[in-house]
């Protein structure tokens, strides 16, 4: 039985407190530096590494997490969540998207139905209808090959599934994978639906209407929007669209839909890429296997958090040290830092993903804490990043902790060898030069030139940006994030801060407000 | 003449320091609320308006604010930098972007030369290329018409012309000055180029080389990338490429350029949106007369940054509201939501403009500061944001500044109507509702759904986003992170904090590395 306390009543966390600092350049300078670089990291899933050697930890601060994390019994939590405990306190529900990848204890059971199984069989249902589509079975009114498939959805159904085409995008068109085109439309801002649809060749796009509830305002507005553009067209919408949405929803046996397949409530938009609102774009765009794939990665990672010794739990070392970083150190932000153009989205999601689960001011039983809970994500590509905002991390008054990430290898392969090195080398030495700066600096008489160094990063690196490799790093993201949201003590899995704002956005439409509301109103034109 | 002070040596920032602060929540209830709506605004130019009503400002902050602006001499700095004195003192350079759009006061020569005249002359060279490449004058060797334009840049050579192009495009589009897509290509990664070519008909595509030292890594080995692919298809290179650089430059006088045009020393590449860095491709794109609209807009806005009177000058206001955010107030960063998908990547440029220019710890004397500078910027655009971030926007543990940006009307305006309201409308109601949701708050007795208010937001408002008022917002983004700059005693127009990284990243590749570094390298197999 796991009990749920704040972090600051731990006596861990007090001995955290009292850790001395490490001194981040000179640990990393010399010998030593190359010791911690070769021994401070944690296998990950699917071949991939966590290296936090540019972390400001040493043995002291790391036995110190691994005792913070026992006595917050953050491992227990994990397996209390994931055999079917309701964590979810707020919206009393589970929290069950681990499931959608693999069977982490016991069987799960709600709504009267194991739940693994049901998982399993929306992804059978969805690779059916993929293979259907791909192959021809499944055709426009005309018989012909749908060619583009447009998710319409917002938050959680579009930042996550978006990353992840992303993602994988050119790596299914080297392998011989991809089958279709995807677009996303999700802006309740009606020139983000006008312009997608104005680029696509509707009479051969399949639209998904993605919506847990049946009741997203822009999504249905959007959906609206498409079916407008499709009536224009002459096309049957029921002939164009499919469904996301839950069993209860009433979109879930609408004939307005060629299919619908099912997501639930025990899965939060943001951790919903492996579920239902990932698979049917991902199947769709390239392959139900490639799809099965991305599950077996974040399967493997997910096994990995549980172990119960942080330096083999890559996760919960990764949640730690953010933990001493937020808590400890006082840092306000993190820089998410793919070297790698594929992942341009990856930190857009992240940012979803971890600020929408911890940004949160009251514990799990609605009650204030006096600590500070997650921190601001931000981030872009590398190097891209690098000509744009690192001077500020380099130079600037605060530190931001960063997470770097890198692949060996390009997705398409196609390279140059400019001046000795490839464009591939030059990414990848580019990353490992900027570990390096932050960490350590560089001395130099001209103050405006100098570097002090001490500037905190951790980096996972990897063969190639591959389904599984693009899996296991999700999942290693979604477990940091529940392991901090443990330690802090917050429900992670409901989102309340959201809503005022749809409240008074329903009255101002009714011309229902009065004071600076209506003032902004008529300003708005509204 | 101006005297550099740090902004702690000052007595009017000592008074600042002592304001009491505002209870936002309640001044802005009820008729004050309605009242402060109404009044606390600045009209910018083209059109738009800056509304600083859920400010944690009162009267009395505001006189503290006009008084620190004063004695900190920021529109005198203003006009020493228009005027040509050196305010770039690092680099010993002039900071001469304004110059782009006209002439603020003095005639400015350097280089022998006036320099308004020469940009102007730049802007007319561009021009009479864009229109010979749109009537069939510059054509390919088959003497077919250019439809692409790819544009070979990184950091400010990308961020904003892609954003900028990105603002317009639909825009175009609708008003029938479209002539051709733009495209980038940025990353040393070669998948960035590689993606981009494989989408993209070279035989038709011209592509513009931008680098001001003709020197930048990336983007010489993207152009070698790019030069590759033209010749496997046939194709001579010098008949698809134009060059964007100084006149010093290797690049300048080259044969393997249909054309150069030329920027200076004088314009870093985060304010180079409005010179030749932005004009070739957004002439190419739009049409000179677009860019020339473009440019009219940040010209209008320019102007009204002369003003002394804080209540009359946009950029001044925002800038000193920022400082009194981050140096009184102590907030770490600051949230860019624009309620329009068109400047989906106007967060990413204000990211670099703002976090290159005063993410500095040194004074332009090179004395370290103790108080500290620019914050971390980010954003997304609503009501995307709304269902991602906005979560811990509205009940983390820390207080984010918010800057919206909203339109009466869309770009395409394609619309539906879906419960009474159309979908602009909808998008303006939840940026209405949202500054009031997180200024007010609302109490609720479950803690959980309850809502503290006091987060404070100003927001920009104008009729439609056009050449002219994406004009006015990029230049009083700019203006306002030139006024912070003066008021933080920074020099906002160097990158030093960008030099170690190249340093070390060139050592990689020449395997000269030891300790860490070695370590890393070989981790990612260079």
């Amino acid at each position: 039985m796991v009990e749920w306390k704040n972090l600051d009543s731990l006596a861990s966390f007090q001995a955290l407190l009292d850790s001395d600092c490490v001194d981040l350049a000179a640990v990393m300078s010399g010998d030593n530096g190359a010791d911690r670089a070769k021994n401070y990291s944690v296998k990950m899933g699917a071949g991939l590494v966590y290296n936090y050697a540019a972390k400001e930890v040493d043995e002291d601060v790391i036995e110190k997490l691994a005792a913070l994390a026992k006595e917050a019994q953050l491992v227990d939590k994990y397996a209390a969540l994931y055999n079917g405990e309701v964590v979810n306190t707020g919206e009393k529900r589970l929290v069950l998207h681990q499931l959608t990848r693999g069977q982490l204890g016991e069987a799960v059971t709600a709504d009267g139905v194991d739940k693994r199984t049901f998982y399993v069989e929306q992804q059978q249902k969805i690779a059916d209808f993929a293979n259907k589509v791909h192959n021809g079975e499944i055709t426009n009114a005309a018989g012909e090959k749908f060619t583009t498939v447009v998710q319409i959805g917002i938050g959680g159904s579009d930042l996550g599934p978006r990353a992840m085409y992303l993602a994988l995008e050119n790596w299914a068109k080297k392998n011989g994978t991809f089958k279709m085109d995807a677009k996303f439309i999700s802006n309740v801002d009606p020139d983000d639906a006008a312009a997608v649809l104005a680029s696509t060749d509707v009479a051969h796009a399949i639209f998904i209407l993605v919506s847990k509830s049946g009741t997203t305002l822009e999504t249905l507005t959007n959906e609206s929007f498409v079916k407008d553009a499709l009536a224009k067209a002459g096309l049957d919408a029921s002939k164009h669209m499919i469904a996301v949405t839950s069993e209860t929803s009433p979109l879930a046996k609408s004939d307005d839909y060629l299919a619908a397949f099912f997501m639930d409530d025990y899965i939060g938009g943001r951790f919903s890429s492996t579920s239902a609102v990932g698979g049917a774009v991902l199947s769709l765009a390239f392959g139900p296997e490639v799809f099965d794939r991305f599950l077996k990665g974040a399967a493997e990672e997910d096994a990995l958090a549980k172990n119960a010794d942080i330096r083999e739990n890559p996760a919960l070392m990764d949640a730690m040290i953010g933990v001493y970083e937020r808590n400890v150190l006082g840092y306000p932000a993190t820089a998410v830092l793919p070297y790698s153009q594929a992942l341009s989205r990856f930190p857009a999601h992240l940012q979803q993903l971890d600020m929408e689960s911890n940004g949160k001011s009251v514990n799990r039983f609605g009650d204030p804490v006096d600590y500070v809970t997650g921190p601001v994500i931000f981030g872009e590509p590398g190097t891209n990043g690098q000509h744009s905002f690192y001077q500020l991390l380099h130079q600037g008054t605060d530190i931001i902790p960063l997470q770097f990430i890198g692949f060996k290898n390009s997705q398409i392969g196609t390279d140059v060898d400019i001046q000795g090195s490839t464009s591939q080398q030059k990414l990848c030495a580019n990353v490992a030069a900027q570990i390096v700066a932050f960490a350590c600096g560089k001395k130099d008489e001209n103050s405006n030139k100098n570097f002090e160094g001490g500037r905190p990063s951790s980096i996972i690196i990897g063969e190639q940006l591959t389904p599984e490799s693009l899996g296991a790093l999700l999942a290693h993201f979604e477990n940091k994030v529940m392991f901090q949201g443990f330690v802090w003590n917050v429900n992670s899995f409901d989102q309340e801060g959201v809503q005022l704002g749809k409240v008074l956005a329903k009255k101002v439409l009714a011309h229902e407000t009065d004071g600076a509301l209506r003032v902004f109103s008529d300003l708005l034109n509204i």
